[in-house]
């Protein structure tokens, strides 16, 4: 039994910290989709509440384009693909990857003034990378390409989930680890006491990071078996946030070998939100051993999904508790072990801030 | 391969179209149900987001009144029906088919100050019109009457969809064929060249009435058959506006015989707004030859609900994807084979100021 | 037939009577659930807007606290009790009954800075109050204790059901019998006369009560077998609203035995609301002869469900149909037997008033 013997600084989130209700990041990439979405076949998907349709072209090159006809406002995903040109079916408007009209039917010319917002794409491996920002002025110094996705040396399994949640939460999520022992018990990958392992965390410009260890942790079998590792295992589990839509998780284990034998892994999650109650959550774990053992990867993907489906659930269960419970003074409370995730949501809030006001400073000059 | 030799002009929608938020034209007749609907049995319909109940007198006569006991709310439709009266199935009020009560049985008298909003009704032939304006003054020089609807010498199919989006879409849809090839593409209607040919459009007052010619069409084979026509048919569509709930379609097919044969249609579209985003569609096709041929009814039917399928599935989809797509600056681009439809929005536009602009002098004169 | 030979009065509803819109009143004792319903597995209810989790304590007493952890929103109910403490499932935070936490894992400290409301709670018999007013001051002197909750010579039925609708709506139903006839026709508890009954009505401070008779109606024929009743039967209702989210409905029937036997029933209707247009309606018939009867008891219980039922799909097609009519000047209307549900309807008028009053000079004090 524990006794309160000094009083923790509890804080309380407020202003500064975003939310549910903060404007979504704009000026930024996104992963859209994993690349073996993308086919022939258009395919819609909603990003920061803009419709878009993806398809590839002959070549092979991913396209994405406004899913809204300029005529009628048709949805061209119901349409088809001819050629390089997505068409349209209802009136037979054709475009092209660009966004540029190709053909009017009814008119039998292609006028300028008819065309698609197309958005700016980058194919990195499993990855397709979306910017979301103004289109003539994609930012490339804020792409984070990964060894793990074009690497021989890497494999990785990864998942898809649609989540009725805001994507912050998830943001919170996974800063916060010691909801391991609680959330995700059923999966053996840490105890109780692994809840008050400290975290040390670093900010700098542009990136939040953060650091723990756990000790004598669970592993999957297959794994041990694979790496040839002896128990027990202590997991050092780093993370690192830089933009929106992404979260870089490393997780090295090491084992009681002498020399000690080091496993690594990097846990990618991706959030791209549809709305601000909604988000894409994808992610990706990719190791560098054992790479052809695809019997270790399917238990990998198991235990990854699984775990990641109960923080999906949760976040959702949080959401529509929200819009159920109505106590307009309430606001969550901050304990240390929030610290990795509020700074990243006075991050984001500061970022958006930023973003609102230079919108309202181009209003203003134009 | 087309190229864009001259740039056609190229417009968009602004402040003086009408678009789903501009208000529901009332002072006119709508179609409020095909004539088999109602029955002695009470059938519910909202229409022009007024919730009203339809049955017909002993002598057949067709009510309409408001489906809202004056009482406490309840729906009269799920009450029943007694002689010429409806009886509420809350607390047993009974009322006229003038909206008048004929009963509170509380009081055992019948109050005037307890009354229904009562409509008025005129039926033709297959149409139940209902006058959605001040129910003192209705204007009978706005009902449409049509020869096919009561002539012995025309029969018609027709059909009755729901459909979840407004209904300017439906109008803008009927005035432009040039979706014919690509919506319709499976009914071999008309063919990708069809396009592009030119329509005639006429502005009078209180119609829009608007023609275009398609050359080499096809034609269901029994009507070929029944009309003893020849191959190739060219066909001229006819299409009239003058109150907002109904597009009146006349198809004059012409063929190879000499003298050419020819053969006329009524396509009659009725939408009958619900609220601003639901819509009663209903369709008719009459025709003045082999009326008798139940087979080529049959196979009229198919097609026309088929391809009216096609249209409001269409309109649901542009409906659903507006409410999604979230771009504030996106206005709809006109091109020249709109013109008939923006002339009608156009006019719709005026029509809604002038009720709004009535109304608000009625209550600036209370 | 009947005809108007005097005008009766007809009122219609104005600002002075409550409706969907009139703030929820919080200052009162409210069921919550039946005290069957409460176990040591944690149970979700919103109750006046408020997410709340119950569950006993390993001694059997009743908890209600706030269904969300003050940490990230949570819903406590999918966590689990341990001891007498509902612990969260996300980060493992554990809180006592009396809203403070017992642990935070991460802190292995429990700070009084986190912590949830805690709802004052009173079992009586098999009725569970919840207070959902200022937690540090229950008035007690507002709860409603009574005889056939807890007394050995009264045995009960009862049931829930969750009502999409206003719980005023249903006072209003229950303080107007005329409605006997025409809803609940089926049960044969009332004949269309009866609607005319007039009634007494009593308005004192702090309540309304309200009584009528109806002569030879029906009876449960096990109950006029079990108290040896002889036809006809006469039925004096009475009728008591004290609170918000109760009406005391007492039911005396007197036979034609020599004396007069008589049965006596309680009727309870519990209307807590869940939000503005949703209601948890839980109702209770008591009785105190043939206790034993079980046979009787599930004859009491059937006709009761039934009936209820009926009341339920009533107030909800109501509401429904509220929420579709737009009639922007329609005013439901008032006749002289509604007299006791309006005065009910303008007491939580007054009620609701004060209390908005109250919290407004609350805020201006701090």
């Amino acid at each position: 039994m524990q006794e309160a013997t000094s009083s923790p600084k509890i804080g309380a989130k407020s202003m500064g910290v975003a939310d549910r209700s903060t404007p979504l990041l704009r000026n930024y990439w996104y992963v859209a989709a994993f690349s073996d979405e993308i086919s022939r076949q258009p395919m819609r998907r909603t990003i920061l509440e803009e419709d878009i349709v993806f398809y590839r072209t002959e070549d092979g090159k991913p396209v994405a384009v406004q899913n809204r006809c300029p005529h009628r406002s048709f949805p061209l995903h119901t349409g088809r693909v001819e050629g390089d040109r997505i068409v349209c079916g209802y009136h037979g408007m054709e475009f092209n990857p660009d966004g540029s009209c190709a053909l009017v039917p009814a008119l039998n010319t292609a006028p300028k003034a008819i065309r698609l917002d197309a958005y700016p794409l980058e194919e990195d491996g499993p990855l397709l990378w979306i910017w979301m920002g103004d289109p003539a002025n994609p930012d490339y110094s804020r792409l984070i390409r990964q060894e793990w996705c074009t690497s021989p040396e890497w494999t990785h399994v990864k998942g898809y989930m649609y989540m009725k949640a805001n994507y912050l939460g998830l943001h919170e999520n996974l800063m916060d680890l010691t909801h391991f022992p609680f959330l995700h018990g059923k999966w053996n990958i840490a105890r109780p006491e692994h809840a008050a392992a400290p975290s040390k965390i670093e900010e700098g410009e542009g990136f939040i990071r953060q650091r723990e260890v756990h000790h004598d942790v669970g592993m999957p079998p297959a794994l041990v078996e694979a790496v040839g590792m002896k128990a027990p295992f202590d997991r050092e589990a780093q993370h690192m946030v830089q933009i929106p839509g992404m979260h870089q998780g490393r997780q090295i284990t090491t084992d009681a070998s002498d020399p000690p034998k080091a496993d690594e892994q990097h846990i990618i999650h991706i959030m791209t939100p549809e709305t601000q109650t909604s988000t894409h959550y994808m992610w990706a774990m990719a190791r560098n051993n054992a790479v052809d053992d695809e019997e270790l990867s399917e238990q990998i993907r198991v235990v990854g999904e699984g775990a990641f489906m109960e923080d999906k659930v949760a976040l959702e269960d949080i959401e529509e508790l929200v819009a159920r419970d109505h106590r307009p003074n309430f606001r969550e409370k901050i304990i240390k072990t929030d610290e990795g995730g509020i700074r990243v949501l006075r991050m984001f809030a500061r970022l958006a801030a930023q973003e609102q006001e230079g919108m309202q400073e181009a209003i203003a000059a134009e």
